[in-house]
């Protein structure tokens, strides 16, 4: 257990890094043995969350390359842990000095003093999401794992503040995610989007969104039937992505306003013989235990708490302060957290369907 | 881990037993040594969650006491695990005997035959909610345990269908909860509920519904900053019970359409001399570790999978089949779900206080 | 974790209860599904264990009869925890009140005390080896599913006292260990073993011993490289055995005194063409991983703490007491411990046996 | 869990790497925060252990100088995970290439291969004992936080062949265990354990030894009673390090030849008053749980695999090699172990110090 900051249970991922460190992070163990990586697909996933990639995200420069140092012997996983290093090119921790001793709206420097009594205060330190990035390593590692068996993970952001993309995501082509900064796959969605986070940009505000998640391809029998169910695991996954306020899978929020008879996903042969349900509010899992339909699931994300324009708050020692609006910060996080939802998605998955041949001998 | 029928790290529950079995129980390890146990709140609590209770509830008939095999020597926890069974008093399995082959609409009957090509099929099996009442037990006991430190936990039914509590929790007394059936501490939003579970129930017909929880009195400090934030473990204690589509906390899934600068939760003083955030978006949780302000959350709940009147389905063999309603069941769960979520809050909590003893030495 | 009431990572086995409580019992997660019992060879293993069995053994009378609740349909494991129970008959407590107070020597009473602050002290509360009998269920389950898969589990008594067994474990017919009551396959030893336990007896005094155990027709490749080398599992299930002094495996305590010239196990092509090792110092485990050679080890036992002759020791105040030499107690508990040693061997080797089928995809 | 490359519950540390990867490195997590590191005796300890440090051990070039990513702010810690690297300047692994197809005797080239159908044949790979210096870097700090409370934890070298220290253990003076290469606090012993070493290395063998620990100043409450027992966790972690065939603790394997009144340690008062047994062949634990007494145990190791003359064994195919005796090896491995079986004892420890924190509220 340690103190949280190992995820997965057969297939698990550790960190380790702050903000501003030398390095962040990671020990991959659990991994399969004599699976080929494909370190170029690997890197692009990094490349989706890593800053400074358009005119919308902070302008922080970080290649955020990826080092491994184990575990892979002739672009082979071996079995044995996956250690990997991502430097940290900026530490100019100057910066920040003149907030080690202000506790930020709705920033975790509150709470960590409370918690250690003392915390490293440069950018944001652990609590920065930059260690979202050792998670994008593991979960990259997954998605190919998982892609070779024909599962595919998507993830695109369905929501900005009011915009909302206005179809079902089955109506969606997600080759187009990528298309635009916003990774949204309806194009005329994404230019409301990055319309909105400009001007909120310019305003020096920020704003929330939602990331939709839809993994195809699941074998049925995946998640354990009580508290490890799949979406339990999965939306603990989800929760504990920086900023994240919500989850919910198949019907989510919209099932406490419906009726039984409507909810029911029946049962019946489908075109190809096969024994499936007809509708899909379940999203994929029942019991706890995936049906070989879609799981698809929200998350819900807050605005980026720090802001461009000046702001009251206060100091340890309680006396307000006004903190300037300086430094180099998202508008909007959502488009930068796909490769992240996606990757907690991947490890969640490959963690249970790894779980799922202890089943039965 | 096992195969997921165990929640908590310190603070720890294992489960065991099935709908129609012998017995239903579990193990309860790592309570601290020491504590006073109230024998007689801790059954009120599974006489809060029990079948039969009232019009609006299954009418099957079940006790629910709970007895304890070890653990507790005159009165007293010893810190050794504390075993306890509830008996089920109704095994008449021949009711479901028409069942064995059929997979139910939005049931786990489908799934666990996929996993593990059996199942016990007599009233769900494992899947039933009869499992939670093992919860309850180890929930009551660390919500007394809770409570001695002055930490409360409320939770109560803000939506069934589409009627909601109008009013914010801050303006309800929770002490009305248990004063109507439908356990809603607003009284005329309570009647509005009732009457809608009436209808649906005389339709044959079942309804979701949200259910809200509110810790108090917690300390700032609980909780790990990364993947076991505070909430990300609490929403999977939420995300393992039956029929829950979807958490958030604070905000939730209002955050996505908000600015950072409505969002933020300024600190100042409070009148107490103490610094406190103004507002509270957050939820109670900064940064994956509490502030010491409410932690408030809900848990969205889908209609009841099992009807009264005749569904469509298939067997086995992909053969469509009539689903006669007949049997005993609820056609809303969310009021009898109240004490589970508040006893899965209880657990989730009581393990991160324990743990936040380690965090400094 | 909770507060190491559980063995086992996959297949997982959660004790509970007290000497003389009401019942002791738990839970079992992880075990695969379709597994058929055999409940006689099950109850069989705890007859092995229970009290009362021989002239050589406690008087205290417990029939140590299991009762399954759970997780098991129509004789077939589902996959769904086992939970069971095993009723103290004798809770008979009174006969402790005298020691309430009293620190016995080399008991756990002052240890829980510190602990705890509090302790059940009737006949050893937890800390009594009647907790064993849970793992015995577990373990003879396990045992169940590996010999269906040609692995044997065999511990028999190698060593009472002064009095050792002569031959190698090779040289041994593993079919006559229960054909005595001393559990020793070679007879002129187990006679020798049985006079001096019976001498030891009639002395009021207790002895030592040394259980070995072999394990047959594994697999290579269980275990994994680092922290959780086969033999540390092992080595590990086997230490947490009541009155364990020590373990070791292969050439164990004699490697040190060797050269690697004469030491090392060199591969060479067997009669049936297959590569293995010539000898087996290595003790069937090279870098933590089985070879697929015999995995032989070796527990040591203390002699029994309570004596039936009289002893000093202290009270809670440190008061100088004399421990009068009654009750019904074991001269030798080594006999006794053989399931004991084959039921946590069988639980550590399966849930490496389970882990193993994650190595690879 | 993973694949067994983590060690520790609360105090927890995940290592990586390979001999000749590009470096091998961890993360700590768990790690109280407030913690002020001496880096230098921190260094120290992985000097004890480090190739190249005598004529005794191997003549490797690895300077082993630890680098710290993370964790630690203005030389504290932080409670946030301590990742570190160690790099491998040594990556000459041309020199391997011969042996890629061989399996070497006693070496975990074959069980590898078995497991994982592919191994980094480097030096060893994951198997080399190179991985140990992760655990001597979190073993080191957990140390030296011990020993600000008054714990220390100390290990020498008992015996090497057949030479032993004649002198219970506290009879020596342990400031002496680093006065001369072998690590045995008893000069005259040291002389003979180095005269058996380099009679041994001249003859291009290895002899086997045992490396006995001390841990004084424990608290009384450490450890858990059933599984998680002290010396359970203790053995663990030392049956885990490469090249240990056995474990005990206080009478160990002299426990079976005694009979209870001589073993029992009866209680009674100090000399300052205090409770606490006049002997100690319990090896201060009872029960499983720590009395206050010293904690000493033995750890045996077999001789190093690796000689420097010629050697019999099969190729993949099962064709007979000769392996020359070649490269730069240890021709006994316990004095670099002595660092090696202390930082394991003291993870152990302060892992079950933290857990201690828990048993009461």
């Amino acid at each position: 257990m340690g103190a949280g900051n190992t995820f997965g249970k057969l297939f698990k991922v550790s960190t380790f890094g702050e903000s501003h460190g030398k390095a962040i992070g990671g020990v991959i163990d659990g991994c399969p043995a004599g699976i080929t990586i494909d370190f170029d697909a690997l890197q692009k996933e990094l490349d989706r969350r890593k800053p400074g990639q358009s005119s919308i995200t902070t302008q922080r420069k970080e290649s955020d390359t990826v080092e491994f140092l184990s575990g892979i012997f002739k672009g082979q996983t071996t079995g044995t842990p996956i250690g990997f290093n991502i430097p940290n090119a900026d530490q100019n921790s100057k910066d920040y000095d003149h907030l080690k001793d202000i506790y930020r709206p709705s920033h975790a420097d509150f709470s960590y003093d409370k918690k250690y009594g003392t915390r490293d205060h440069r950018g944001g330190g652990r609590s920065s999401a930059r260690e979202t990035a050792c998670r994008v390593v593991a979960g990259a590692l997954a998605k190919q794992i998982l892609e070779r068996r024909n599962i595919s993970i998507n993830a695109f952001v369905s929501r900005v503040g009011d915009e909302v993309v206005p179809l079902h995501y089955n109506e969606l082509d997600f080759s187009l995610t990528d298309s635009n900064l916003v990774r949204c796959p309806h194009q005329p969605t994404a230019v409301r989007f990055q319309k909105l986070i400009e001007k909120v940009r310019d305003e020096g505000d920020t704003v929330g969104g939602v990331v939709t998640g839809v993994i195809r391809g699941l074998p049925a029998g995946l998640g354990e039937p009580v508290f490890d169910k799949f979406h339990a695991r999965l939306g603990a996954a989800m929760l504990g992505i920086n900023a994240v306020k919500g989850f919910d899978y198949g019907s989510g929020f919209d099932a406490p306003a419906m009726y039984g008879s409507d909810h029911n996903d029946v049962f019946q042969k489908n075109e190809a013989g096969e024994l499936a349900a007809k509708t899909n509010h379940s999203g994929g899992v029942q019991g706890g235990i995936t049906t070989g339909a879609d799981v698809f699931f929200r998350v819900a994300f807050k605005p980026v708490a720090t802001l461009m324009k000046n702001q009251q708050s206060a100091d340890k020692k309680g006396d307000d302060v006004t903190i300037e609006g300086k430094g180099r910060h998202d508008p909007c996080v959502v488009h930068r957290a796909v490769p992240i939802v996606e990757a907690m998605a991947a490890i969640s998955t490959l963690d249970m369907l790894l779980m799922s041949k202890t089943n039965k001998l």
